[in-house]
């Protein structure tokens, strides 16, 4: 039978998988003997065990309880419940990882009636006694029963009111006994039951609320956002009570080794005198900077330094620090790894590094790769945002900040853009032909769609800022108004501001800032760059974003979608004649009408990549996609074809598919049309020779999406080898190419084996291999996802993060099938995981050479890359 | 290096792999001591060799070829080309796999100006020899050169009317010539150059035109409705001519050893004097039969009598030969196993059993289990389809008969079906409401759609006929009337038949007999049962299908899609009102209206199957697969429900889905909407604890469909037991039930270790596991599979037969890891699949319990088991 109860004597920091966070730095700082109010920890399994025992302790969870409560009496020399020397707890939950605030705690436990009376006379500090009471009170209603807290709150407020003082340090020992009285009553109203008099009972309930609050709606979202499993549990830290609230002689505070927004190396914090824990967290009154305290109380100031001092030498990193002083003495409550913004978090990584507390391999490992993300988009300034009126908020579905002049049609956007204008499109929701409105505007607003909906994929591709899901707007794109819930309307041109790390919608325009790349970053990357193994492309599809991605260390492009080079407005007219083409004979007339563009194109990418590898994706999105569908376009195209528009709207019809995800796309397209898959190899191979004379050597790697079988991909690699071969003879030059496939359809990631004999190389397309292995369609997934977090079927969305055990099984399968007969075979992966950390690390356990991802997450990748290889003994 | 050509003498009939069936044939006649004209095989390894030689012919071959050529020539005492004794040879395609017709013949090679002037002279029978030269030219333009014999014969046909002739045989010696020359100056007009006159260049090309009619359409199209792989290739045989032709004493012909058509013990066939063997399938003079031989002939009657019994004792089996009478004197040119009705093949069977020929696995083997298929449906007779007239041809996607009046909606094809009449339910392709209205109907015609869309699945489903994707057929379904490519017009009410065995429409009502299970059919069947060890299970959603498919010897249900309930008249309407409810409180309300009925079925459907055990597969397609889309029932049933017309449009097209496939159905919409399933467990419970009370034991299997991951199942199960295990318990009856999971997402099969550990059973539903393991759409898959058989990227459906390398392996996977943590699990497949022999075989071997399929196939499966068991080493 396990032990489900630690003193702190018997712990230390290393067991926060048993402990939780909170519970193992409370272990570790009385190991080494720092100031703490003794306690116990019930730990994180006796947590699993309460859920596996349909949320009941079970009887050897309370005897280890009750056993350790005696302990701890007989070590403080109180009693629970005790008049005369009342043994009084706090009671805190504390997971594996830190979850501030997600969670709760109950102070004071342990006060009733009789230990209340016995207590104040004993202190003789009737105003303490009771205030900690109805503290208590209060907070056991919230905790335990669910109670609300307004109703706590608001007699509160009206008391104060009604005796004409404002802070609660005004209210007197009489006031706190009145209030601790009708909080009885309160609570007794709510609950139609006395106010347990009971500490035990007290102890056990709070321990199971806090075991339930893992499961509390807030928790479940944090963990799902931030990658913690479920299954971790949460432990709870029992500790003897220290009071800030004693008189002017005490106090409670919160303070940083070094500052958590800059990194700077100097004690960052707050405190409030006579005061208990969440008054500083809730604003009541004011707290003053730790700087103060050296005033203040030199003593005591001089000490917590020196205890910060050794808090950080000791966990080498900035450390996030709880305290109290109880008449004049100080007790730690906490310590942990404090959070920090991103540059603070690379200014501390680089320090450490120069005052030798930790390596470099160490250094890279502190840094959370995401949050690399806001170093890297423009961002509005503190005091634009502070005084900034939020008028709507959405999903932040793309990060960044865009300020400008609304637009309703991807065509206006366009315009008012090439008139000079910053602009910011509004949609009900996107669709592939509003891409080059997109690629115009700051920032995009929809009303609909989730984070992986058109709008955030291809915005998160562009490194545009994007807030998606905007319900709570109501819009008229006919008539070019925008409401918000509150009824104010914004018409065309007005401004607006949106900050796509929020996902919050501002009135007006925000002031911004250039993001900078400071020193300490470049020096940060060039560590990770050293560290790493695993090689970072990016996704990109024009020269704009392959030069924004090779500023950011893009090692190669590992996906240019071809298709989004037909949407361009000179093109997809000769594409849609493509289309609609009787015979080979006109569909090839159109297809050569397309070729210097397309050639052009490549040209491009090429100068901007080279001598890096491009990785060329041919034609994959259903042909419907390219077709107008209003009534009016498809006039205009009709007469542009000298087609009827019955006819063109026959074609329209007889295109569209029942589930066009799994239809006529990818390499069946070339099968149909080998023309197709014809002239994209001319496109790719003619833009070679010509970079070629300007002296750019590349190595296009032509990319046939969506094989599922070896002769389809036979079939259409025979396409691209003869059309190639011959131009590369007619040329006279040596050039090479390489001719793989995307591993997309489960069925490619079965056979490998058999696809790997022809195939120069694989890219994982881990969105349609996360579609398929689910049978999850992306664009409808969104209805019933949520159901699926709040039941917690599911922890993660499976399009940001792989799943390892689903589809990872079929990734790992198709690399080992795939170097089995191939071995020089290259592995990559290009779908939306490409930029997520956990994912990444996947990809180099499972042995991939690289992973391809949007531009502006190419530095994340190259942390999480450096991650990987250091977490698996990698070194610099 | 392989030896591609083997001498008769060479072979045996165990060489059909090497040889081809014919070739080996040939060989054993010849091993035998039958009287076979000398000759050599090409082998199928140098068919493979040509294809992969870029169809060229290598030197090793061509060497070979011809040192076989001399080594006939030493044989046969005749020379290729030399006038005075001149070897002419016949070049015959022969595959491992009989495909009549399927690829090319060459008859009389050797023949130029020169051998034809002195081989007549020596002959002294000009007739015969310019009678075969002319043959010769046709075929050599025909099958080497692929030129058209319409030119030939048109030339042929006009001459015979100038002469005032109408048979062949009334043509003379000099019109032969004549013919002959005429002839070649076709084949030079179309050519542009001489007919080759060198022998052994005309059958080196004659032996590449056969390896090249091995691709050719009419071949790939046959293999793909045979399950024959294209990697076989073809043997080619050259063989010495003996000739029919060379007078009345000459003749050639076909015989059976028994009747192919009802299996009776007697020679039947037929046979041409004075003619070559293609002019009696030609039709050109009708042949007589072969017992009039006996008269014209007896000598040689009798040898062929003894013959054709020699043959059937040496293989075991009814056989199919050709044979020619050279003046006077018997040759054998082919024996093969012939093809025969399924009555005959039964009939033959056991026959064959009992006069001690074959054991019953041998006579097991010996019949298709495809064919019969043919016995269980109601048959048009043989008069009335000789006398109908076929208006159209559709696919043959449901076998049967039809025949009735037309009516364009399922709601008048109901109400006429109630009022009596026999009805045909004609649409341009079928939706789920159309159910009730194709159970009222005969037959069912749809002008879209394939031999998997809606109409033929759910028509093959309830054994009723279906010709679909009828597209040379017009249809007004506003209007009420139909047209053919003729311009005949058919309205509402006007009669046709339809033959689901052929896809044929015809006019009128033609007359049908009865299916009956013959006392051969029944003895047949009972030694199937013996052999096998995989059960067979039907999918059956109501108890007349349930009868039906006990009547065919089905061991319990496997699969009863609920849904299919919901669509009656009566229990949509509250269907529609769940989907509709605002609260959870107004859903609860409308299920339990549909609660009754539902029970009811279950008690019907036990009562009809049980002790056996039925599978019941929880609700699965999305929800607005039951709403209606029609202006004027949107109307009525927003007045039904008391809400606006637009508070339903936008439910509507809240619920529109980009891809439904992949959307909100299956185990998705039970964790939105658990009172869903709570709904189906209490009608599936209550209707056991009521068919206890009469006596029945039953233990139903609930399934949970589309699960994908682990806590899925355990969301979904748990509602299933919590409620179940509370019913039992009041019941206070001691009742038993399990539940499992459909097994038809991918990631199911490759975590199915950790599923196993909380299910019951797994049942493959292969149809959508085949559609996410390759990501075909299966309703728009239609689009472009065409294009994969003809460019033989495809050779099967893997919607009609199990992609054993793709699909096959998830299912293994997860039939092992299943079993590897739950030994006991039962393991069954309901997708289409079940019905399919090829798929059958598969799940034997990988160790499946049971198959299931619609009712009409379940002798089909009863059969292929038994094939499965004895193949594998099986025993009665």
């Amino acid at each position: 039978m396990p032990k489900y109860v630690y003193m702190f004597s018997e712990g230390n920091k290393n067991m926060k998988e048993l402990l939780g966070g909170k519970g193992a730095n409370l272990a570790e700082m009385t190991r080494i003997g720092l100031p703490v109010p003794r306690g116990f920890t019930v730990t994180t399994e006796a947590c699993t065990s309460y859920y596996e025992n349909r949320e009941k302790l079970g009887e050897n969870i309370e005897r280890e309880i009750i056993a350790s409560l005696k302990n701890l009496e007989s070590i403080t020399g109180k009693m629970f419940g005790d008049p005369k020397n009342p043994l009084l707890v706090s009671v805190r939950s504390g997971a594996r990882a830190s979850m501030p605030g997600m969670m709760d705690t109950v102070l004071n436990l342990g006060l009733n009636d009789e230990v209340a009376e016995s207590f104040a006379k004993e202190t003789n500090n009737e105003r303490f006694v009771y205030d900690s009471y109805r503290r208590f009170i209060q907070m056991y209603a919230d905790v335990v029963k669910g109670y609300p807290k307004s109703s706590f709150e608001r007699y509160l407020d009206e008391y104060k009111e009604k005796k004409g003082v404002h802070f609660d340090t005004d209210l007197d020992a009489s006031d706190m006994k009145t209030i601790t009285k009708d909080f009885k009553k309160i609570y007794f109203e709510i609950a139609q039951e006395e106010f347990p008099i009971n500490p035990q009972e007290q102890l056990l309930e709070a321990v199971r609320a806090v075991f339930r609050s893992w499961n509390n709606e807030r928790a479940i979202y944090y963990r799902r956002m931030n990658d913690i499993p479920s299954s971790w549990g949460t432990a709870v830290n029992v500790q003897e009570m220290v009071y800030g609230n004693l008189g002017e002689n005490s106090g409670t505070g919160v303070a940083f080794t070094r500052n958590p927004a800059t990194g700077e190396k100097k004690l960052y914090g707050e405190y409030l005198m006579n005061a208990q824990g969440e008054d500083v967290v809730a604003g009541i009154r004011t707290p003053s900077p730790i700087s103060k305290l050296e005033t203040d109380m030199p003593d005591v100031y001089k000490e917590f330094e020196t205890l910060a001092n050794k808090l950080e030498n000791h966990y080498k990193d900035m450390q996030d620090m709880e305290f109290t002083i109880e008449n004049g003495k100080l007790f730690m409550l906490q310590t942990r790894n404090g959070k920090r913004t991103a540059s603070a978090a690379i200014k501390i990584a680089v320090d450490l590094v120069s005052e030798g507390k930790v390596t470099k391999e160490e250094a890279l490992l502190r840094v959370d790769p995401k949050q690399l993300d806001s170093l890297l988009h423009p961002m509005f300034n503190e005091a634009s945002l502070k005084n900034g009126k939020v008028i709507a908020t959405g999903l932040a579905a793309s990060p960044g900040a865009a300020a400008g002049a609304i637009y309703f049609t991807a065509k206006e956007a366009t315009e008012a853009n090439q008139r000079g204008e910053k602009v910011i499109l509004v949609r009900l929701e996107t669709s592939p032909e509003d891409i080059e409105g997109m690629n115009h505007s700051e920032g995009i607003l929809t009303l609909r769609g989730g984070m992986t909906s058109h709008a955030a994929v291809v915005a998160r591709g562009m490194g545009t800022c994007c807030v998606s899901g905007c319900g709570e707007l109501t819009i008229n794109e006919e008539e070019k108004w925008l409401k918000t819930k509150e009824g104010q309307i914004f018409h065309e041109k007005d401004e607006i501001s949106l900050d796509g790390s929020t996902g919050k919608v501002y009135e007006g325009k925000l002031e911004k800032e250039e993001a900078s790349i400071s020193g300490d970053f470049e020096t940060f990357m060039a560590w990770a760059d050293e560290a790493r193994t695993l090689k970072v492309r990016a996704n990109a599809d024009n020269p704009r974003d392959a030069l924004q991605a090779k500023k950011f260390g893009a090692e190669g492009i590992g996906l240019c979608r071809t298709e989004h080079m037909f949407f361009d407005k000179e093109r997809i007219f000769n594409f849609r004649k493509m289309i609609m083409a009787d015979t080979e004979e006109d569909r090839v007339k159109a297809l050569e009408a397309i070729l210097p563009y397309q050639r052009n194109d490549f040209i491009e990418l090429y100068r901007a990549m080279a001598p890096n590898p491009v990785v060329i994706r041919f034609l994959d999105p259903p042909l419907h996609e390219f077709l107008p569908h209003k009534k009016e376009e498809i006039k205009e195209l009709a007469e542009a074809l000298s087609k009827s528009e019955e006819a063109l709207e026959e074609r329209i019809a007889s295109l569209k598919e029942f589930n066009p995800m799994m239809g006529h796309r990818g390499c069946r397209l070339a099968i149909t049309y080998p023309e197709i898959a014809k002239m994209q190899t001319r496109a790719v191979i003619e833009a070679v020779i010509e970079v070629k004379k300007e002296g750019l050597e590349i190595t296009p790697e032509i990319m046939i999406p969506l094989v599922g079988s070896t002769k389809e991909f036979a079939f259409v690699k025979n396409i691209v080898t003869s059309t190639a071969d011959e131009l590369i003879k007619e040329s006279g030059m040596a050039l090479s190419y390489e001719v793989g496939t995307m591993i997309e359809v489960p069925r490619a990631a079965l056979i490998a084996d058999k696809i790997a004999k022809e195939a120069d190389f694989f890219s994982f397309g881990t969105n349609d291999l996360t579609q398929m292995t689910y049978g999850f369609s992306r664009d409808d997934a969104g209805k019933f996802l949520n159901d699926y977090y709040t039941k917690q079927i599911f922890e993660q969305d499976p399009f940001a993060r792989l799943d390892q055990e689903g589809v990872g099984q079929l990734v790992e399968m198709a690399a080992k099938k795939g170097r089995s007969v191939n071995p020089n075979i290259s592995l990559g992966v290009c779908g939306e995981h490409g930029g997520d950390p956990s994912s990444i690390e996947f990809c180099y356990r499972v042995g991939l050479d690289y992973v391809s991802c949007s531009p502006f997450r190419v530095p994340i990748a190259r942390l999480a890359a450096a991650q990987a290889a250091i977490k698996n003994g990698g070194q610099l």
